[in-house]
């Protein structure tokens, strides 16, 4: 067992506008031992930047708490402007299960991060997602409406005190919202046909807002250039809703239409088990434990 | 890029019966940074061990060299007995392209350690699979044949001088066969019948030996305990012959005997990419990188 947690927090600064508050938390994730960055993003026009990190839980918590403790002392969310909604300096931190750990841990990982930034930092925070409370607090839009400038008086409303904290925002740093969840995979079916609405028609009948697969958000698209119509997905949690569900139940009801998949795609990181899944399933493997199996897992966490 | 090889070095001594012997082997292994040892395996009826490495091109090609010369210095072949053929202290150093590595780099590695052996051991060697010179001494049985005690004679035969070292044996380590191969995959699947000749016929349909897949070994086997009968196979090569190929035409084979596949088996140690290229296969994937999208091979050398 190597216990391993992905983190992707969000700040609200970035490298164009403001590169030596930037760095300074670029500085702080690389600081902790046991903790790999290994994805920075950064937009102008967002005024906002997304670290990705990945470590053991005990590094990982650390770094967490010690971004947000850098971002309260160096963001003045009064100040800020940006196209992306934004309600605190840290503004949104979510930790996700990588290797060898359930979502259970990954909330309780959360707890403590909100309640230490909320102890030692003053910061109030949202627990949302797998974290959530209530089911719409699972909601990051939902916690977030109003934004920076509209908590105050939001958390005064009854249903809107934070989890964490009392009901009112740090003075510059705002409001965190914090949460476990499931690694977001987007995947896209793309059909042999030009016709938007079957497209539609197949992504409602998948999707969990029309009764089908509860970890499926589905729609059309159009591909102008491949004049081609697309199943475009998110799939929220590859373990109760897999990949080959979805290729599947796409594949069946596309016949109904006399329409035929001809690919799919993958778009940015996956969870290799997700992919491991389909083979499985594909292969009608008996007694597999990809865990020891596979020998990229044992390369995992080597010296 | 963070090249990784895998040796699997075959050694003639066993914990059961030289426990010191085994042992100082054990702390070679461990012994150079960056390589570790995923798995040792030891038989007293064989009398024979096998280390797993995996670690980077130099740090495996030290520790490859520092085992051949342990094994030289504290085996002696002229008093080795055992069930299982062999010719060396240092039997067989198998080199393994495991990530961002080519099978080409194997071979020049394998004529890196080959050379290093015979000029500082003075143990001569045999290059074997992807790293022989001709068809023949691709063979591992080929190469091992005659034994330790046939070995001297052996090599006076005009086609069995070493590729390394002159036609006369170590005194007492023998020789060694030395090479690079992709990994192995052992996979078998199960048929609906209790008819083994179906599964022989099978078998011989899709193995190089009668024309199928290059890279496939294969036989009828019956599971007694289950009456049902299997096709079992040996992958050498997964780039070459995919897993998705066996599959596809053992079930289109099958059908032809009115058959079916029940399901089908992954023996230990499997390449995470030859599974993801079947998932790849069966989502009609589309401009996917594995290496890019697949988080696991992030966390591969993380610190």
């Amino acid at each position: 067992m190597s216990k391993l947690v992905e983190c992707i927090p969000n700040f609200s600064v970035s490298k164009e506008r403001d590169p030596a508050v930037f760095q300074g938390l670029v500085d702080t994730a690389n600081s902790v031992p046991g903790c790999t960055v290994l994805d920075v993003q950064t937009d102008g026009d967002h005024n906002r930047c997304v670290f990705t990190m990945v470590g053991s839980p005990a590094a990982v918590e650390e770094v967490s708490f010690q971004l947000a403790k850098k971002a309260a002392e160096t963001i003045d969310m009064t100040r800020h402007t940006g196209q992306h909604p934004r309600m605190g300096s840290t503004d949104v931190i979510p930790f996700v299960p990588t290797m060898d750990m359930t979502v259970e841990e990954c909330v309780a990982l959360s707890r403590r991060v909100a309640e230490r930034i909320w102890k030692e930092l003053g910061i109030p925070s949202f627990l949302y997602e797998d974290s959530a409370a209530t089911p719409e607090r699972r909601n990051l839009a939902a916690c977030r409406k109003g934004q920076f400038e509209g908590m105050p008086e939001k958390l005064l409303q009854p249903e809107w005190a934070p989890d964490y904290g009392e009901r009112k925002i740090h003075p510059t740093a705002g409001i965190t919202a914090i949460g476990a969840r499931m690694p977001l995979i987007a995947y896209n079916i793309n059909l042999d046909t030009s016709d938007l609405e079957i497209a539609n028609k197949i992504a409602r009948a998948i999707r969990a807002a029309n009764g089908g697969f509860k970890y499926c958000k589905a729609i059309g698209v159009m591909l102008e250039e491949r004049n081609i119509a697309q199943v475009s997905m998110n799939l929220v949690n590859y373990e109760g809703t897999p990949i080959y569900y979805v290729f599947e139940m796409v594949r069946a009801l596309a016949d109904r239409y006399g329409v035929r998949i001809t690919g799919s795609e993958l778009v940015g990181l996956t969870p290799g088990k997700a992919m491991l899944d389909c083979a499985e399933y594909y292969l009608k493997l008996e007694g597999f434990d990809a865990r020891k199996q596979v020998m990229e897992y044992h390369l995992i966490g080597m010296e």
